[in-house]
């Protein structure tokens, strides 16, 4: 029996043309589970999920509404983004699976990730999250509350966080008795909860992201999985995407892989992490894979028949 | 060892008189963390949380913030609020426990519990929820949502929502399994994210409120625990509260305390639930006892020193 950890997208857990109703979105949810519950029957599974658009809209909420109730800081929005995401997706999950016959549930367990507070992204927060603000009011933010605050493509300011890398899953004994039970943890979602160590060891959230990608092959890693399984919007990934010399990649080393990030072919904020966090792993042990492919392609994907496969 | 499992009440979670900021609410969370990780050292615990003011704010900030950002509905704002109140209870549990030198560690799962669509609570909504409305606001809610509004002691116009009883907890095998090997759980918290099961037994989320001290109890047995302690801002269960002839109760026998319940000594929104829960505690088995105390007097209580005993 093999060990997957599953990382979803963005496209996994909401659809970009209609509006973001919890029906909206548990419907979408329900269909991405249909597409990887069959994976349960001869594997044992783990699901780490994205949280950018749903965290964002938490912020949102928490700023609007400030002037009634107190704004909620980043890493407790992190908090709540895990607990709306994983009631979803457990229950599309637990739908999936009894429908399929198979005899295991998935269950949510609160993660926090602990980043090292030196970490040279704290130096260069880069991460945008929640609302645009004018030019004044971004002033006006960063002067009162102390947050970093960038243009945004022409579309205003928003506040920017560091993306750490994830250093240790806190609440790895407890997701490995789960997995090792027969239960498919949804953990590590939106890429953990970021955490610090004070000088006492205690844990304290600080405003952060941690890449969900990365921090998924953290999790792969710590707990010996043979796949990571890194579902988003394409099926493949190409070098040259939309060009006329477009290439698909299907089965590629990791050192073909490194010369390909070398000469820039993967967009920073969107394939890039996805092939670092591959690579990472594929680079961690001869017999691990990664995959790259879509929702709809991930069975097939691992019987070797869809999807990027990265190897050592 | 024994197995306990703590309730925790409001007054655990958040102080009445200070902002309800996340930083004031982790200090609070701290402090309660430190009146039971001594627990610990001798018994197997499972923390279960209310949730009444801050799943009340969420819904506040969904509610406010509707026009920019859909609302939530209830069972996502339940989740959410277990995913904010376990961030902080773990923080702080582990960090009680490691200056204790206990080698143990809480865990938040997320859990939903299931209620009879038929229980005869959908048709009576009592438990209040929300903001505060006028009347003609109320009307117009009430046309367009579908709401139940009550006018709530003169302060305007609020959303009630059922409060049926909890029949069964989702995710008790995982409890289960965490609290065997060592983890104390933090789950059901809130009474648990309300779902029903459709006739092909899929669940779904529902518009209500599971009282935390009745869900705590259904855990408690489901688990078989030996003890469940309520604690909640009073020392000990009295008669006559505040008058002359006010008698605290120490050690009493669920014939005598459903003879109390009877004569009406307990306020239906306040200590009738957990006399309630205590008393079917303490029914369920002749070694079972409950015990309602404050969270100062948690650890004499357990051996007997304090607090309101309740055995079959």
């Amino acid at each position: 029996m093999s060990t997957i950890v599953i990382a979803l997208g963005g496209n996994a857990l909401q659809d970009q043309g209609s509006s973001p109703t919890a029906e909206n979105q548990l419907a979408v949810v329900k269909k991405t589970a249909t597409n990887i519950a069959g994976l349960a029957r001869n594997n044992r599974l783990l699901i780490v999920h994205g949280n950018g658009p749903q965290v964002g809209r938490l912020v949102l909420q928490n700023e609007f509404a400030s002037a009634i109730t107190p704004a909620m800081p980043f890493d407790v929005c992190a908090a709540m983004s895990q607990g709306l995401i994983g009631y979803h997706l457990q229950q599309g999950m637990n739908e999936a699976l009894a429908n399929l016959g198979i005899p295991s549930s998935a269950v949510t367990l609160l993660t926090q990730v602990l980043v090292d507070e030196n970490d040279k992204a704290f130096m260069h927060p880069s991460k945008p999250i929640g609302p645009f603000y004018s030019s004044e009011e971004a002033q006006c933010i960063m002067k009162e509350k102390g947050y970093v605050l960038k243009e945004d493509a022409g579309r205003g300011f928003r506040r920017v966080v560091p993306s750490p890398e994830p250093i240790k899953i806190i609440e790895l004994d407890a997701i490995k008795l789960l997995l090792e039970n027969g239960f498919i943890p949804i953990c590590v979602g939106g890429g953990g909860i970021p955490v610090i160590k004070d000088n006492r060891d205690h844990l304290s959230g600080i405003a952060a992201v941690i890449d969900k990608d990365l921090a998924a092959e953290r999790l792969a890693e710590d707990i010996d999985a043979d796949t990571l399984l890194i579902l988003t919007a394409v099926e493949q990934v190409c070098l040259n995407y939309q060009k006329p010399d477009q290439l698909n990649l299907s089965q590629v080393c990791a050192a073909e892989m490194e010369r390909y990030i070398e000469r820039g072919h993967f967009a920073p904020g969107s394939m890039l992490p996805k092939m670092q966090a591959a690579l990472r792993f594929a680079n961690s042990a001869p017999s691990r894979r990664a995959i790259i492919t879509s929702l709809e392609m991930a069975i097939p994907a691992l019987d070797g028949k869809a999807g990027t496969i990265i190897t050592a």
